[in-house]
C-alpha cells in the first residue's frame, strides 16, 4: 500500500496574494488540485492523505469534489513546523499500514511532479528505507560556522538540492517521529533529514528543475507556460 | 588603488537567444553597459578591466564609448575557465600595483549589484585578505559521496551562496595563480574557493537576493521589472 501525504497547510505566501500559494488559480483551477490529478491518476499510488489548516478545509473538501479525486483517506491538522504536519499526516495512516507499506511525501505546491519521479521514489523506499529526488546545485556553496569568513569548502560535485516527494517505508518513518522530542520535529530541515539521523538508508533519485515548488510570481509565469505548451 | 575587473568572456546563453546574455538590451541598452555604469560611479573604484571574448571586443569599445566609462585601463582575452579569465584581467592590473591595492571581480551579467556591497567588499579585502558576497540557501541541500545515498548531513545555517563581486588583496591573489597548476586554475567552482585553498582569509559580507546574476527569461523580466520601478 502507497500513500502520498500531500502538505497543503501552509498559511504563507511571499507573492504578495490574498491566499496561500497552493491555492492560487492558474486558468481557474487551484495549483493543488494539479498536484491531486497526478497522485489520483498514477497506478501505484493508492491512497491519499491530506494535511490542511483549519481554514482551508472546507475549500480543499470541495476541491476533492469538483476534480474527483476519489483516493482520499482522511485529512490531517497543519502542525506548527513541515514537519509537524508530516507527523500529522503519517498519524492518519498509522491505523491499518502493514510493514512494507510506503508513505510518499509531497507539496501541493509542487504541480509538476511526473510519474517516473514517484515510481523511482517508491521504488527506493521499497528497496532501500527511503528515497528523495534530487537535483545539482547551482550556486557555489560556502561554509562558515560563524556566518562570517569562510572555514570550509565543499566538494561541489557531492552536493545535491532536496525536492519532493520524498518516500518512506511508512513503519520505519512514523517510528522515528514517535522516538524523538517534540523539538527534533520542529528542528528538521528536510524530511529526508530525520530519517538519514536515525539511521534510515536513503535512496537519492534523479529530480527535475521542471519539478519546481511554486513561490514566487516568476514560478507562477513557469508553470503557466507549461501548462500551455 | 580598487580596479574592477568585469568578466564579459562568457560566448553563450541559456535563453536560447542569439547572443550572450550580458550583451542583451535591455531597454535599449546592453546589460554589460548597466554594469559598467555602477563601477564607473562608484566613488571607490579606480580602474576598470573587461575581460571579452575577441568576437565581442568591438562590440564592448564601442559600449564603453558610447556609455562614457572612462575608468577603463584595459581589456584581457576571455580564457578557458572563468577563472582562466579572471588571471587574464589580474595580469591586465600586475604591471604597476601595489602592495595594499585591491582588485574586485564582477560579473557583466550582475547588472544590480549595489554601491553598499561593493564598498564592503572593499573594506573586507584591505582588513583581511578577501571577501565575498553571501545569501542563505534555499534549497535543503544533502551531501552524497557516491550520488547514491545521502551519506552526510550538513548544518544549513552553516552554508551560505556565494554571489559577486569577490574582492581581493590583489598582490596576494595575483601570486596564488602564480603558483598553481594550469590545472587547479581550471578546477575552480568559485573565485573565492582558490584564494581559501591557499591560506587567504575570506570574509563573508551581506549580499541581496536583487543582486542576481542574468541566466534565465525569468531573470531577464526580473530586471526589466526592476528597471521599470
Amino acid at each position: 500500500m502507497n500513500t502520498a501525504v500531500i502538505l497543503a497547510g501552509g498559511v504563507g505566501s511571499r507573492m504578495g496574494v490574498d491566499r496561500p500559494k497552493q491555492y492560487l488559480l492558474v486558468q481557474d483551477k487551484p495549483i493543488i488540485a494539479y498536484c491531486l490529478d497526478i497522485f489520483q491518476l498514477h497506478n501505484n499510488i493508492d491512497k491519499i492523505v491530506i494535511v490542511v489548516s483549519d481554514e482551508w478545509k472546507s475549500y480543499v473538501e470541495e476541491c476533492v469534489e469538483k476534480y474527483g479525486i476519489t483516493k482520499i483517506c482522511g485529512y490531517a491538522p497543519a502542525g506548527k513546523t513541515r514537519q509537524h504536519s508530516i507527523y500529522n499526516g503519517l498519524k492518519c495512516i498509522n491505523e491499518n499500514a502493514g510493514e512494507t507499506d510506503v508513505c510518499i511525501i509531497h507539496d501541493a505546491a509542487r504541480p509538476l511532479v511526473s510519474d517516473e519521479i514517484i515510481d523511482d521514489c517508491i521504488t527506493g523506499a521499497i528497496e532501500e528505507d527511503g528515497a528523495m529526488p534530487v537535483i545539482s546545485v547551482k550556486d557555489t556553496i560556502y561554509q562558515s560556522s560563524d556566518g562570517k569568513s569562510i572555514d570550509n569548502l565543499l566538494n561541489r560535485s557531492q552536493l545535491f538540492a532536496g525536492q519532493a516527494p520524498e518516500s518512506f517505508n511508512f513503519k520505519k518513518y512514523f517510528e522515528v517521529h514517535n522516538s524523538v522530542t517534540d523539538e527534533e520535529i520542529g528542528n528538521t530541515a528536510g524530511s529526508s533529514e530525520i530519517a538519514y539521523r536515525h539511521g534510515m538508508k536513503i535512496r537519492l533519485v534523479k529530480g527535475s528543475e521542471r519539478n519546481l515548488k511554486i513561490t514566487t510570481i516568476e514560478d507562477l509565469e513557469t508553470f503557466e507556460t507549461i501548462l500551455n505548451n
